[in-house]
């Protein structure tokens, strides 16, 4: 029997600014202006843009106290707070963004928007297209993270934000950080770029592009047109399996070590697991964590977000990686995890090295830790420390 | 139109024992005794076991001077000599074996052979079956490291080896070099395992775990009975994928920033290859890696060979890895290469702190290189100077 199609964002309205009566952690709905295409970097462009958004805090009068953070790859806009509609799981940075946190919603007013190009909410490629209302599939234009960040930055005036007292992300979310410093300079006064880098490495875009493969290999991707209930559900196998790829490169051998061992999942054959299909604790796991994507993400999406990733240059157009960081006027605080494998360290100290203007504030911090990259999500103690102290010392 | 079935190999005489007049660097075939199975770990056995392999050099009077270098996952008998007929590439280990080299085969009677399991003339998972003359295909019972060295171990006695100057290996090459010391410590005068482990650790068990997923996601996997030539040809897709992922893990993400950067490979698009397909380098990198292997190797042997090495634990059965380690009288060189990221550095430092033998010559070495893994095939003068030493040193 074929599997029902899972990834089912739940119908959103379509509202024309900031509906000052949602409850924090509710989603809110942003659309742009509809009687002009909203351009993007690679020369197409897009009508009828929708961002998701869900705010913490309360904006100051002067408009001075507002907080933007950037979501990860497969993250969305549910930064803090409980799971709900539209939520599957609490926020993903629950420990450092709220009441008294790190990101302190009694002090600031604090933004997060679904990414352009994702699924919780803001346009994407299971948007439906204004033509035909069907869903873009494959249809939908390649966006950058700089389309990404120009589209918060419509979010932002929208709000009546000219400015961000900080602007914090790790991962994708500090592309996004580092995009929006380099793009509108005067419109950032702190960044925040924890285990992120100025482009994209060509080990990054290796895994990338093989969970890619995988993804378009399975026969229910069906050139991306999958979305139909008759169809024979997405193409889960394949986002599982991309899914498993970025999994390992997101923790470490050391963490596996302790986590898993040689532990066997399955018993079915014989007590040493001598049998081609039976699995190690750590095969469970992956398992499990790829069929828990498929169940909140829309395959096509995960295809543009992960090539936004590859595209990731601030160098582009600009003269160079020196050159665009050059730009920056923010004071800046760059995170690393030592044992980040994917994002290594030496990324974070690149950025550091090449910010050139001279601010006393600068700082580069190292977070000791056995969890990779995932570090940024997990080590909430430590990140929270060191966005506190860069808040404390940027105000 | 369907890809045309890539993986070929050349029908092979089937012959009962060492032919001395085959020149050097042309396969011969050892096939066990017939009247009896071959019983495998796992509980299975194989009858009509045939085990390919090659020689160079001549053995001499007493028989104590014969090497036995065991090849690596997708490697084969072929560790030295030019391309030829069966051998699609020169020699795997070209500078390492040979007339002069560290492994001098003006010394030294040195023996490969393809592992139990293999494609390139042991039998595996592509040779007929006794019963019916068709391929195993998952027919085929799991084999183990263990299972390849007895198999050795045949090949040995019928070669009249009684034990080796030296058994040596990389990376799966390394687990046989150790399996041959732990199980017959009186077979092996000297023990060079390089780049390899003790037991396979959970990273590397994902990783080959998520390359088997991708290749079983390949349609024209068929449920492994794919070799029918009326079939739409094997599942090369799969098998691609699998193999990317081992690439990356083979590799660095120095050398890959050295290699190939954020280059573009195709410009089909626009100048900033802003399209969901167009790729960079790295990925035509891959691509060549991925489609170069299936035009070699049997997608069954892939997965079982990479099943044997998750099921690698010189501790089963044996009461633990120092235990195991500590059967070892062999005089042991374990040798790292820095900056590999698969078979990290303390893992073989780890084998050589549970060798027990108190053997003034045991070493532990290791080479400073950015080729990652791959460094043990790479690496020709520091791993020929590593071994030179060490087989001086055990003479």
């Amino acid at each position: 029997m074929p599997e029902q199609y899972r990834y089912n964002p739940a119908p959103y309205p379509v509202s024309g600014g900031w509906n000052t009566d949602e409850p924090a952690g509710h989603r809110q709905f942003h659309t742009f202006a509809t009687d002009r295409p909203f351009s993007l970097e690679g020369g197409q462009s897009l009508r009828n843009v929708t961002i998701a958004y869900e705010t913490w805090g309360t904006l100051n009068a002067d408009a001075s106290n507002a907080i933007l953070v950037c979501h990860a790859w497969t993250g969305d806009s549910h930064v803090s707070g409980p799971a709900a509609k539209g939520h599957a799981s609490p926020g993903w940075w629950e420990g450092v963004v709220g009441p008294g946190h790190a990101i302190d919603t009694n002090k600031y007013f604090v933004v997060c928007s679904n990414v352009l190009g994702g699924c919780q909410g803001s346009t994407g490629p299971a948007s439906p297209h204004p033509d035909d209302g069907k869903p873009y599939a494959l249809r939908f234009p390649v966006v950058t993270i700089r389309d990404m960040v120009r589209a918060q930055a419509h979010l932002a005036d929208a709000l009546g934000i000219s400015n961000w007292r900080a602007v914090v992300g790790g991962s994708m979310g500090g592309m996004q950080a580092l995009e929006w410093a380099i793009t509108f300079p005067t419109r950032v006064r702190a960044l925040v770029a924890i285990a992120t880098c100025a482009e994209a490495s060509p080990q990054q875009i290796a895994w990338g592009a093989i969970g890619r493969r995988a993804l378009l290999m399975d026969p229910a991707y069906n050139n991306g047109d999958y979305y139909d209930a008759a169809n024979d559900g997405g193409p889960w196998t394949g986002l599982s399996v991309a899914r498993m790829i970025a999994q390992v490169t997101f923790r470490t051998d050391v963490k596996f070590n302790e986590k898993f061992g040689r532990r066997l999942a399955d018993r079915n054959f014989n007590s040493d697991g001598i049998d081609l299909f039976s699995r190690f604790e750590v095969e469970g796991y992956l398992d499990h964590h790829g069929d828990r994507l498929t169940r909140r993400f829309d395959a096509n999406s995960y295809l543009y977000i992960g090539k936004a990733m590859d595209l990731h240059d601030v160098g582009r157009g600009r003269g160079g990686i020196s050159e665009a960081l050059g730009r920056i006027k923010a004071p800046t605080l760059t995170v690393s995890i030592d044992s980040d494998i994917l994002y290594p360290a030496y990324q974070q100290e690149k950025i550091q090295s090449h910010i050139s203007n001279r601010d006393q504030r600068n700082r580069h911090a190292v977070i000791e830790s056995v969890e990779g990259h995932d570090g940024f999500l997990i080590e909430v103690t430590a990140i929270s420390r060191e966005i506190s102290q860069f808040l404390s010392e940027t105000n």
